[in-house]
């Protein structure tokens, strides 16, 4: 058990969160040798050692005492040369960077294969809740039936104003993006885009298959009206962005992004403000809810901390399940009940329903609720971003507790 | 990676789970060799082919293809007997038994440090919810601060009944019986004995420190009235048995097992039912909160599963903490604010109380509210069993949801 010698790349808030907890870590036995920056000019808050910094990624690579890369770079381009640079000479890396991951995740398992050097990345799923982890070392056996969750700080942060302190959207949104939950331009937030980000990296480690993100449905919150608000409240529930993957038979499963109508007794519906929530359901042992900060730079930075000490002992990723006999195949015909609001775009007659269970027409808003099959979502796609329309995934039982 | 051929020792609600859990999992690469009971003419529900079943301990560790222990019998002695025979022999072991290994662990430690056999036993705390593994794996770091959580399904289950479903506590007793929640004596989950070992065990894991169970301030529900439960309504709360290891400064920790009055905001005020909860404090993640069944033949088996497929990888538990520079220590020394019921027993002049906050006599039943050290309830631990006396924790702060 060597000491560990850190290349820092990325110093913007997670980085410095990751130099804060390392430096202090008494009884991690590593320590952080260079940090990367594109940008050695830029005031910073966090005061590091004269000699540390660097914008010459080869005063990493080309420095023989370091041991350990890790990644936090705000850019899945440069991310993702970082990454493949290290495994192919044979150094791990701990990453954060879920976009580059999730688009990529195919090749980094054979590199590291092939190069014998370990990816990790909790922390690019929930901060700091060890769903990654969990998912590979503790629930890999035949028994998990679905992951469901809110993976989304941003998003969260935003549906709980709207839904817990009665705030409008466009308002809850600002606050979001004062307080630093949302970047300045929020859309890959919003959008679902993070959410099915992570979901992707979730599934390989959940059931052993990567689903590439452009076949996964994915709607995000961005197109919310005051009338699908009001709705939800009538009825008692939140709307809340949840990402699931759902085993549907033993050798079929769905995944799916999408906003959801939540009643009070499901575990997600207390998941407020910036938080993460998981809910792990198993043949055996029913459902397991994991909770947790799941954005910011300390929780992050503890993730990544717990990676790193993980090297110590040579932890790696083994993808078992990957290989096992029978995996289940990706499907997208399965019916979905939705609710669909909508004001000139004609929704009931321009979405293949297999059958309409409510419709509502008023002046301002009109809704329908119905079944339709997934792959019928995808086909239709292009339609659902008209900014009138809003879909979200209305269950079909309310009142059980069951997620 | 070769074949595990499991020896399993109990035969019991857990044992017959562990052998249908482990026979239909497909990638576990694991099968049951030998199962040995204590008394083969007893009757059991799950057939098990001819020759499988013996009552003689010989039969498993004589037989060289058995190359992993599963020991969940119902008897702390012949736990600990097989538990040490195996791992002299240099037997890995999958264990259940909390009590044996709460009484134990230092020695199954140095025992197995000095045969190099391992020794995993998840399923000793909180059933379902890998509490160990994680606090073993994941918050290996400096950083965390607190474990606190619900780790008793039976009583939780009772209290529930009497908080959420308005059930006098006799009657909620007898039904946990009915359903198999509680033992036929229930004593070691009401007197807080169960929480307590599992919370010693959660603290070598979390901490890295052994703490001898007979060191640590044990109060259960036994003693729970129905002025408790009242007073408790009025003030819109619920009581629940808590277990808990917090660290006080950098240097020092404490640990005890009460019951507590839970505000609404708390995580674990919403553990209802026979399930259990667990918050993780840390100093970057602030607070984890994981939630799942804590009790009940499948969610244990379920456990015992991850722990033989992690043997597949020769995963064992490092210890790495008990190794660690500057351990805290153990205290008493604490200052805890508690509600007191009494009838008799003159409790506010026989408790050194520092001071009193709140005092209330009537005809049927007297309480007192006042802060009081950890050291002085274990001084006068006897005095608090008489009948007419109830004591919880009573925290200061409770409109904070900060656990």
């Amino acid at each position: 058990m060597k000491e560990i010698r850190i290349g820092l790349f990325g110093f913007g808030t997670v980085g410095q969160s990751v130099y804060k907890v390392i430096s202090g870590a008494r009884n991690a036995h590593a320590s952080i040798a260079r940090i990367c920056v594109r940008n050695l000019a830029k005031p910073r808050e966090t005061e590091v050692p004269d000699g540390i910094l660097t914008d010459n990624a080869d005063d990493i690579f080309d420095d023989p005492s370091i041991n350990l890369i890790v990644e936090v770079v705000d850019d899945a381009a440069a991310s993702y040369r970082i990454v493949t640079r290290a495994l192919r000479k044979g150094l791990p890396v701990v990453s954060g960077s879920k976009t580059m991951i999730a688009a990529h995740l195919p090749e980094l398992i054979e590199l590291q294969q092939q190069t014998g050097a370990a990816l990790l990345y909790d922390a690019s799923s929930c901060g700091s809740i060890p769903v990654i982890r969990n998912l590979e070392e503790y629930y890999d056996n035949d028994l998990l039936l679905e992951v469901k969750g809110i993976l989304n700080g941003s998003s969260n942060y935003i549906l709980s104003r709207v839904f817990d302190h009665n705030e409008p959207y466009g308002e809850a949104l600002d606050k979001a993006r004062r307080l630093g939950f949302a970047e300045s331009d929020p859309t890959f937030d919003l959008s679902g885009q993070d959410s099915l980000f992570k979901l992707v990296i979730i599934t390989v480690h959940a059931l052993g298959v990567y689903v590439n993100p452009a076949d996964v449905f994915t709607f995000g919150i961005s197109n919310i009206h005051d009338a699908d608000i009001l709705y939800a409240r009538e009825k008692g529930m939140k709307i809340k962005l949840v990402a699931q993957v759902v085993k549907i038979a033993d050798d079929r499963f769905t995944m799916f992004v999408m906003p959801e109508f939540v009643a009070p007794g499901k575990y997600i519906y207390s998941v407020d403000n910036e938080y993460n929530g998981v809910v792990i359901r198993g043949e055996c042992y029913d459902r397991q809810f994991m909770f947790g900060k799941g954005a910011g730079g300390m929780p992050t930075a503890s993730s990544i901390l717990s990676d790193v000490m993980a090297r110590r002992y040579g932890y790696r990723y083994e993808y078992k399940k990957m290989s096992y006999s029978g995996l289940p195949a990706y499907t997208t015909d399965v019916s979905l009940r939705i609710y669909a609001h909508y004001l000139d775009t004609d929704i009931p007659s321009l979405l293949p329903f297999t059958r309409i269970r409510e419709s509502f027409k008023s002046e301002n808003a009109n809704y329908v609720i119905g079944d339709i099959l997934l792959s019928d979502l995808i086909a239709n796609r292009a339609l659902l971003d008209a900014p009138d329309v809003f879909i979200a995934d209305f269950p079909m039982f309310f009142l059980d507790r069951d997620d």
